[in-house]
C-alpha cells in the first residue's frame, strides 16, 4: 500500500504495542455522542487509533463531553471520505455484522475474534469496522472484510449501541493482550500473610477450650458445633492477624469466665 | 431475608434461568442516560433486573431514549432509597471497584467475577453494584460486598462510564451463560458443502493442464508456479460450488485456447 492513500504514518512493528496497531474505524456515524463514547471506551482498553468515515455531525461539543478524558483520542481521530481510506494499510479487516447475512461470510464471535484481531496486530494493521447505528454495514462494505464478527446477544434485542459494541470488542482485544498477566487468585495483593495450617489448628484448639469454659459446647453435641465451626473457619482463607484477632477474643472471653467463676466461688 | 424487605417476588431456581437471577444496583446514579445506555445493554445480553438506589433525576426522557428497545427493563425498574434494600436477598453481592483500596478485599477481574456470578446465579440472586459516576461506591458500600470485581482497563485512563461496565460485565456473564454455546470455526452455518480433497485435487490437475495449454506454465518455472496456485487456493477452504466455479474457468479457456489454435491452423 502507497504512502498516498494511507493517512497516517505507520508505526515500527519493532517498537509498538500490538494494541497501537488495531484501528477502530466507524462508518457514516449519526450521533456525535456515540463517536466520543467510543473515543473514552478506547482509551479505557488501551486503544488510540480512531478512523471515522464521513461522520454526520463532527467535530462536536456532545463528543468531546462523552470523551471524558479520552479527548487525545479525539483530537487524533483520522476523518476520511471513504471506507477504502480508512482500511488502508490493514492486512487484516474484520466487519461487525449481525449473524444473517445471505451470503455466509468467515464469522466468529467476539472474544474468538478478537484474538485473532490481537495475533495479527502484532505483525501488522488491523481494521475493525462499525456502521451505521441504524442499519450497520452495507453488504458492500461487508465484502471488503476478510472476517465477520458478531457479539452473541439476546435474540430478542440484538441490537447494541455502536459505542457499547465497540467498548465490548475493545475490552476483548485488551483482554487477549492481558491473557496470562491476570491472576486468578481473589486474595492477590492481600495486605497480610495467610495463616499456617498449624496456627489455625492452634487456634481450633485454642477455641474448643474457650467455648468449653464458657458452657458453649455442653449445650448441644459438641461435636457437631466445633465441625460446624471449623467448616466456616477453613471455607475463609484466614489471615495471620485474622487468627491472632480470633485467639484475642477466645482469651479475653475464657478471662472473663475466670473472673466471673473466681467471683462466684468468693461470695 | 424475610419479603418486606425484598421489593419483588423471587423467581423458583426451577423454572428460571440464571440470567434472570442477576440483579444490576446502580447507586445514586447522576446523569439519567447512563441508567437508560444500563438498561439497553442490560436487554442486548439477555439480564433484566434493575434496582436504582436513590437516583439522581428519574423517571426522565433522556432514560427512555437511551433506553431504545429496552423500555421494558426501564419499567420493571425497582426504585428503592437504599443500598441494603438493594441488596435483599442476594446470596452473593459483587462490588465493582478500582483496583486500589485501604483494606484489600476478595478481588477478580471481570472475566472471573462474572464467571462466578454465573455459577451462583443457578442456586440464588446476585446483585452486581456499580457506583456513582464521580467516585464510584464507598468504602462502606463495599464493605457489604463478599467479592470486588475490576474491569483491568488502561493504568493510563482506568474510569469507564458506568453504563459501559455494566455492558462490559454483563457480556461477561452472558458470554459464561454461552460457554460451550459457542462455536469455534468461523465457517459455521455456511451454505454450501465443503468439497473434499479427491475433488480439490482433480481441480488442481484440470487447472494444471488449462494452464498448460495456456503456455502460462513455461513462462517460468512450472512447478513453482502451481505450488503457490495450491499454496493460495489450500489456504482458503473451498466449498464445492467455488471448485465447479474455478472449473469451468479452466474449461472455458481450454475451449477459448482450443479454438484459437484450430483457428490458427485452418487459416
Amino acid at each position: 500500500m502507497s504512502d498516498t492513500t494511507d493517512p497516517v504514518p505507520q508505526p515500527s512493528p519493532l517498537d509498538s504495542s500490538p494494541l497501537e496497531n488495531v484501528r477502530i474505524v466507524m462508518v457514516h456515524t449519526t450521533h456525535p455522542g456515540n463517536i466520543g463514547a467510543a473515543a473514552r471506551a478506547m482509551k479505557n482498553m488501551g486503544l488510540s487509533r480512531l478512523y471515522l468515515v464521513a461522520p454526520k455531525h463532527y467535530p462536536s461539543g456532545e463528543a468531546a463531553f462523552r470523551a471524558a478524558s479520552a479527548l487525545d483520542v479525539l483530537d487524533n481521530a483520522v476523518v476520511v471520505e471513504t471506507f477504502e481510506e480508512a482500511i488502508a494499510g490493514c492486512t487484516l479487516v474484520v466487519g461487525s455484522s449481525a449473524r444473517e447475512r445471505r451470503i455466509p461470510w468467515p464469522l466468529l464471535d467476539s472474544r474468538r475474534a478478537c484474538e485473532q484481531v490481537y495475533q495479527e496486530a502484532r505483525r501488522g494493521m488491523v481494521a475493525l469496522v462499525f456502521g451505521r447505528e441504524d442499519r450497520g454495514l452495507t453488504n458492500e462494505e461487508l465484502q471488503q472484510c476478510q472476517l465477520h464478527v458478531n457479539i452473541p446477544a439476546n435474540d430478542a434485542y440484538s441490537s447494541l449501541n455502536v459505542s457499547m459494541a465497540i467498548q465490548v470488542l475493545a475490552y476483548e482485544i485488551r483482554m487477549a493482550h492481558l491473557a496470562g498477566a491476570l491472576t486468578t487468585d481473589p486474595m492477590d495483593g492481600w495486605d497480610m500473610p495467610l495463616a499456617p495450617a498449624d496456627d489455625i489448628e492452634r487456634m481450633f484448639a485454642h477455641m474448643e477450650e474457650a467455648l468449653g469454659e464458657m458452657g458453649f459446647l455442653k449445650a448441644s453435641a459438641p461435636k457437631q458445633a466445633m465441625a460446624r465451626l471449623r467448616r466456616m473457619f477453613q471455607r475463609t482463607r484466614l489471615d495471620q492477624m485474622e487468627v491472632n484477632i480470633l485467639r484475642g477474643m477466645f482469651t479475653s472471653a475464657q478471662q472473663w469466665v475466670r473472673k466471673a467463676r473466681a467471683d462466684q466461688s468468693n461470695t
